[in-house]
């Protein structure tokens, strides 16, 4: 049985509303029945009509969806809500929905501030309802199997993390010129404290803490304006210190102008490391101590349960971010199931992120923020 | 609206059949509504519930599911037929579907034999339907960036055409062990007259000639059975002529130990040439004659409009193989629609494979075996 | 005691004899002390005396220093030459420095044709000289551990055998500038028989041949003039049958406008299989079957002594052309020094490309010609 | 003329002694004539014995090379010295030769502290000698080709600049076990005040200094000692400020189980990034802003005089470590021609590494060493 899900945001022009309802509909684990697309009222049936949807279902706001949906049998109403809107409309949608018994699914960051975040890792943990969130990296086989071996010992005690999220697309001032995406993404009053922090400063974060198994202690980071007259941070990078002892690097740009989205994880431990990017995601570098490079590939069945499960190809046929995005909607797919059949326990069971990396997201920005400002090196994480 | 779609083949244990599902899926222009999964009337229901299809929509046999669907309310019924059927198994479904007034999506080869598909061809012609053929390769934006180019004349008069696909995966006798995918492929009397040089030596044809835009006119193969054992063709080389008087080189192999699945293809001509490599599909190498190379992405703003309307995500975010596969069902769905309103006129104004591919594709494994055969040099393929 | 050498051909403008005398400084295990440039006398002098020559060791003919420098002091006196000028200056200086008791080392072709070739092996065999030839990939460390790992059955029983040399550089009718190293290679009365076939194809053979420890028996060629106007080929391609049964093509071309000098080798067997390309010469890619492919590394600690001996630093540190170049060089120095100590044997007791690789080299090019214009399929190497 | 010099230790067993040997021949712009190859006498002339130097000037120290050379005839002493003993070795040989009036060429880092750094400054400006020293790196064509690009503004203003060194060959307790390459960079009375900092961290800061044509101006380091018992630090990580307001990350590993020596500097500006790795030393990736990527590579003809200047190979001829080593060595070689002549000025107007470079490296190492032990955010860098 398909989901019933609505969506909230995502009407015409939106980027991330397509990638959400392509994810969702890749493995047909999901039924798109309705939606609130737009606080536009016309725009937002427009958006529904283009997406083939009744149109007594393309509601003018969320709040209308959700009690609106109540009202359909209990056969056709929606299930869960996707939320798809900028950070700033993140926390009211998600705590409606989940106070009115709705599974969440929602873009990252989870919300506009750390406050927020809270305050639904509260409610999830009070409803018990399953609430997960597109950290679309963390989707990926590759990484999965990274996650697996270091677990497992592979690389011995880590004693070095590097990750880098070089992006260009913010190298002159957009936002002057209307761009949508650049316009709300470097909007305080939108995004929230951060913006190279929060948009992309998070994923790598999260990424680290998820394959290392471990977690940041402290940071010192240097967070600059460099387009002029840009409102938040372009450009963020920082030293770390993780819960073992070990330390790092992280990079968050959006000036280094001529890169596209190339995130990328190295860890080194006593007995080796691995490397993995995003610019080819079904490979991961493993390199033991004194023995040659091992190109693991995708497909291959020598990968752990985790990444198999991801992986819908044979080696050789690439997957990508799509598939990587569908794969957090599967998994929250089976924790839905597994709550219906009452067997869902809580999002630490399960292989996708949630409240808890949330929380851990919005402390990110808050303490790189804070960092930031500090004239002492090392600044709490916690 | 979505257009509704039932499978032939499929069914449990199946690669192929999930790989069209979700292709059909990802961009939420199909609805699947009912199958024929397999000649096993069990394991065919099996099959379609676990799809969640109505049971009573999950038929026994495809000639059933084309009568029956016919019964049904006009607003309700299956308006095209998938079928992923072994290749022994293309003919007879698409003809049927063909007589029935059902559009007809078929993974490649196209049939059995040149005769077969010659027939189709011819009945496709008379009836005005839309049969389209998953050469998935040509699907991928940076081969339809190739081949824009070419055809605007920026290298020049082609001269040199290198085509190459090697995989590993059959240099064991797995046939031996009871392997699915390698039992029916290695089979002559279920795969047809090739097996590499059908398999994979098609594709490899077809890439060339879509992007070069260039008919091959000559070949001299070697052909071979490198396992033990085997009773199709496992290896196959060539040397070829192009209409234009360019040659090239086209390699096929499925015993190239540790290799997965690298279909590469280099075009070279007067003023410049171009590479794309199956393992790296979102990148086009741009070689221009004294000139750094350039790296052209998939994403970016400069691609062709063939290339853009492929893509899904900007530059970055890789797209891979489903979402090749997807970008043939969405040109097949554009033609569909296109024929509802009265619109459609041939597949020769459409982007996706059709049925002079087939026809083809079929020839190219019938002078191929030809050639291989042959003490002549040339072989003319016409 | 370095090895006391004169050169013949090289003077100004010259490419491959500055090559040859850089080779042969670094390891310093030669000293140059005395030249025949060039035929043009006062070029001839004023190129030795940039390079700091005596400049009474500056001859104005390989037959006058040969003879001149009989007369020195035996412990001041050449002893051996290093011939660079082009093919059809090959065989002359060659035989009347073996007539005169001087070790040779020769670019490559050995000679212009088969028959000076066969002159040469046989005049080395009857005096019992060092006669090394430049077929300077095999000089790279990892070809040689790919040698090593194919002789003692890594990869099993080999399958197929891909070598490529794909240049541009000739895409243009460059002789028709004055271009000096298009001049001769273009032109049958210096360059032979063959164009690309001699220039590159005898490379690929050799590689081909070298790594795999098996010979070609039988060709199919495919040989072009694809610039309007020359008269040699600068186009080739050929289906292989090597000795053991295995089978294989050969790509050699200098019009794939926009590559460079991308000589690749591609060996499958029935446990794996191996690559290397020279644009990354310290990387051999080794592929075992049904296993992640493992990046094998110059400098490492697990090659063979064969490549150990032909590296000069740790991993991570590039070496290039010129140290393979080097090599040759090296190996050659070691059989000169045996032999001074009366215990040289023969080329085939050594790791250098003597007159066995020179004669198969001017065969292959004959055989590549004569299959070129044959319209049977396969034409005998033997 | 070749230039007559001495070397100062790389007797058995040395590592950079015969690299600087190889570097100094294979352009014949050197010539060795004697050397003080170790402390130990019968050491020093077995060395000298190896390199078939003239027994009488294989020294037994380099204070009785100096005075002993000096009594040889004008036209066989030697003109300069090539110092290559650990870091604690290299001031009192450098300066003594530099108080005779010999040229001086010297591994990195130039001194074992900042005083000696910059009393040898001093001494080269009293003296108007030539001191070159080997931060190799800064030698390779490439690399010099994005200083150009850099410095007339191809990029822009510099905004990121990030440069990293990771290395793991000190993932274990390697001087425990009597590796005598750890054995000296690990103790800090041989080394210096830095570990990694020391050994490839100068390497880093030189590279991305010369490459932008900025200077660092503040550094906020964090530097470990990874493996226990270890004495002085093998991992540091810092960020950077430099003279333009630029900002970046510096990072300088040698516990990075599974690497090699891969230094990578990337820099970006308002116009475009740019990036150089070691792993592949002649492509440089340029990367214009909104346009594809370029790849640059060495041997072309669109590089900028000093690149094509350090090439001795046409495109696709890798050349290598010891290649960029030599180019050091020419530029050296000319800057003593020229004062030969009486034409030298100073190493400003040289591309060599020089003793502003030098003490520039010892600055930095105190710096980093300070910064590491600081609690505030930013150490001075001046």
């Amino acid at each position: 049985m398909k989901i019933r899900y609505g969506m909230i945001g995502g009407g015409e022009g939106s980027f991330i509303g397509a990638v959400h309802r392509k994810a969702a509909a890749l493995d047909s684990r999901f039924e798109l029945v309705c939606g609130a697309f737009s606080s536009n009222a016309e725009k937002a049936k427009r958006s529904g009509a283009a997406l083939g949807l009744d149109p007594a279902r393309c509601y003018g706001s969320f709040a209308e969806m959700m009690t609106a949906e109540q009202k359909l049998p209990e056969n056709e109403r929606m299930q869960a809500v996707s939320i798809v809107t900028p950070n700033h409309v993140h926390f009211a949608p998600a705590m409606m929905a989940l106070e009115h018994g709705y599974h969440v699914i929602i873009d990252k960051p989870i919300a506009f501030s750390l406050d927020e975040a809270e305050a639904l890792h509260a409610k999830v943990q009070e409803t018990g309802l399953v609430l997960a969130l597109t950290h679309t990296y963390t989707g990926y086989p590759m990484v999965k199997e990274a996650r697996h071996r270091i677990a497992q010992g592979d690389l011995g005690r880590i004693r070095k993390i590097f990750v880098e999220y070089p992006q260009g697309w913010l190298s002159t001032f957009l936002e002057a010129d209307g761009n949508k995406q650049a316009d709300w993404r470097t909007d305080p009053s939108k995004s929230g404290a951060g913006g190279a922090t929060g948009d992309i400063g998070t994923h790598a974060a999260n990424l680290a803490e998820y394959v290392s198994g471990l977690e940041i202690t402290k940071i010192c980071a240097d967070i600059n304006i460099v387009v002029e007259g840009r409102k938040l941070d372009d450009d963020a990078a920082a030293l770390l210190k993780f819960s073992n002892g070990a330390s790092g690097c992280l990079i968050a740009t959006q000036v280094a102008a001529g890169e596209e989205n190339n995130l990328k994880l190295r860890i080194y431990g006593e007995k080796g490391g691995c490397e993995w990017t995003h610019t080819d995601p079904n490979t991961l570098l493993w390199k033991p101590l004194d023995a040659p490079v091992q190109v693991l590939r995708a497909g291959t069945g020598y990968l752990c349960d985790a990444a198999q499960k991801g992986l819908r190809l044979p080696a050789g046929h690439p997957e990508g971010y799509l598939e990587a995005f569908a794969n957090i909607y599967v998994n929250f797919a089976d924790a839905v199931h597994d709550h219906m059949q009452g067997r869902y326990t809580s999002e630490a069971d399960y292989d996708f992120p949630g409240t808890a990396d949330g929380v851990r997201g919005m402390r990110f920005v808050e303490r790189m923020v804070a960092s930031g400002k500090s004239n002492d090196k090392w600044t709490d994480f916690s």
